[in-house]
């Protein structure tokens, strides 16, 4: 049982803030996250599959196979893209790290499990100072 | 004559584009930078001041009050903001890594002169892969 | 349940050995790192909490609030510091990076649960080749 | 109960292939990581071990043992290596990061059995973007 | 006049060696890096070019058209290579960090000319201690 | 005419003070930095040294003597040391990172100097947002 992982990144702009408050009161909650004119980052997304090796090819899961995955089923989606208008599974919530990171794990569980491989760990790096962790526990 | 830089971090929001053109324009020569609806960058300034060492201090400059410059002059107005509209000095601009850059050279170089040093290079990480530098060269 | 990590950062002197040992003994335990006058380093700590999404906030912890925690109960005290003599927390213990680690969780863990979060592990990085973790077992 | 790393590099040759397929077949799985006239990585390493503290001495195990564990089981073999040709215990298999780490943790885990201390997890960072990690679990 | 730095990423296999001397003679010079099974590394290549900002676009060059330059004219040639037997323009060559940044200015300097820019700095790290620039200076 | 930069690095205790003024005043004056009871780094020292490479051997200089140099003159006296009170170069100095930077480069150039090469920059980190910068200019 070994552990690989993958790295994609991609640039997003986003804000935090629920429709139902006004600008005063997200920005209460949220501080300057929430300016409704937006901010953005260079997110780093892990991706940690977990599998047996194939004893015909040696490997857990084919590399390429692993980042084509996450470039088709997430990068495309989110990179050089507006998180809060413009991803389909991230409308009308709020794009925290610890959420989008869940709504990443439904996105590619699936389809990785079609694999040699079993979606173990997402770790999402939103600055140099903060990161989420997700391993499908609910 | 030393040398002596600090790193100050934002994250903005921005897209590159021409207000004359057409969004399909736009994206012929920006490619998904010239997304209308923004992405984002957690940028890195490095901002390095050249000088003689105080023989009463030992120093070139106080790092904190560098650090302050920096933060009063520039991270104020642009971290967790569009950079685009609403940036005084960026207004109406391409901001592009290269823009934003002679920017910020105006607005630091006259408050560093004040100290005892010069305002030598600005460098600007936009992603891990591309960054811009100013000597202050016309 | 997802995990949220904070780093926070810090520069401290310290040196390893014990009270009751000669200096020779000390070298010969800990070589260079038991020099009576001290070495230092720039510490890394990152902070990872557990905790369900808050429905209202759709964050687990405020990183706000997080931060401000270890500041107030690690930062102040241990940053720009010496390690052996200054902090009360620390008094007459080695202060190897896995003791210190031990000490700061005691300090961080209550704080902590008090907010919508459980402490879940803390990493503290001594150098680029040196790290300790801990998870609060015992 | 703490977890305690030492990070060690090495540059070494390789390529992905096996011997009982042609080139050609080499290349439709492995991709340009099966040219026969090889390429190569900076390797890096992290051993982590889990340990209860010492009394005596306030640490799990001294670094420096570790460090010498590592290096004289594993360094000295792989560094500046090709680790196809020139190591005996990859000798006829396929070198994936995830085979190799396998290999070094049933080169290592007896080693760090004979001090305080247990081999918890190896992490073995191919390029920026691919890791594995490995816990010793069938 | 701005200077913009894209950098891209290879992995190859190489050894330092001469031709005319014999494996005792090289190892006496180059030590481990003589190895002939050859060792590899993560090359980070950082292309520096200086210019003007085209008042149209708002950018010195295009930094998908430096990208594409760069994959074009070298990484294609390089990545997943043996530097020593597989790249044209190092063919019979001491492959040492110096003379594969000289060869590869040569490659790119006349490509780079044709747009609005000039190269200005090419830098190529070997490992995280060892780096070479060059500057085009003869 | 290239340039080969080496990186070494140390870990040492110091403080900002001058023994003429008293602690408040040199609080006022340093700030934190001015703990009486020290505190430390782990400093990254970056040598560039600039040369014709030889024909012979294909290189500037060989990185295996710059390191040693680096090593015997400089991280040999001020690793894991106190630099205020146990480094003779820097003893009754202020050892702020631009004056150390300054004793650094008198106790290498000449040496350097023996060898095909001449040091060109050295560069010194304190933190991750901190560095100092010298080229041998008066």
């Amino acid at each position: 049982m070994v552990y690989l992982t993958r790295r994609e990144r991609f640039n997003s702009a986003h804000r935090l803030f629920k429709a139902s408050l006004t600008d005063e009161e997200n920005y209460k909650i949220y501080g300057k996250c929430a300016n409704p004119n937006w901010h953005g980052h260079n997110y780093e997304l892990f991706v940690t599959v977990k599998g047996e090796i194939d004893v015909e090819t040696g490997v857990v899961i084919n590399l390429k196979d692993l980042s084509r995955i996450i470039k088709d089923l997430i990068i495309e989606k989110v990179d050089h893209k507006n998180l809060n208008i413009e991803v389909d599974f991230l409308k009308d919530k709020i794009v925290s790290t610890e959420i989008i990171i869940i709504e990443f794990w439904k996105v590619l569980a699936a389809e990785i499990a079609k694999y040699n491989a079993k979606l173990h760990k997402l770790k999402l790096v939103e600055t140099e100072n903060n990161y989420a962790e997700y391993y499908g526990e609910e």
